[in-house]
């Protein structure tokens, strides 16, 4: 594999996996006052629309990253909602 | 522009400067107790790594988007480190 192919997936995984560890945390904890509401409310509907993007193009990768994406940040904006 | 262009560039804006709001509202509280440093930290590196990828494929939107994004979300992980 490539070096640049190696970095990109790396990027990728990074990116994609970041937001597990807040969407653990803030489960557990509840508290979500340092949060804030218009970051996660940007990034949901923009990783919503990469996805959707994503399906247009048929383009497997972008539609992984985004839904995996998806499934972990949209928990920590209904959280954000919930427990404001 | 086409319908995907137009969906692919405001996912790209919304997933960018969603960090702004965040970096504005931990530089006015000083309170990052909610906010996961793991998050960060993974977040901060994937978007440098993007950022050398984009740089090595000369692909000035992957080299833009994330250098925009990587100003945004480098000072919510220092504020995090520093007032942790």
């Amino acid at each position: 594999m490539e070096l640049v192919t190696i970095i990109g997936s790396v990027a990728g995984i990074l990116t994609t996996f970041a937001f597990l560890p807040q969407a653990i945390k803030t489960w557990k904890t509840k508290s979500t006052k340092d949060i804030s509401l218009v970051m996660f409310s940007s990034l949901n509907i923009g990783v919503l629309l990469w996805l959707i993007y994503g399906i247009m193009l048929d383009e497997y990768p972008i539609i992984l990253a985004n839904l995996v994406t998806l499934i972990f940040s949209l928990p920590i904006l209904w959280l954000k909602i919930k427990y404001k």
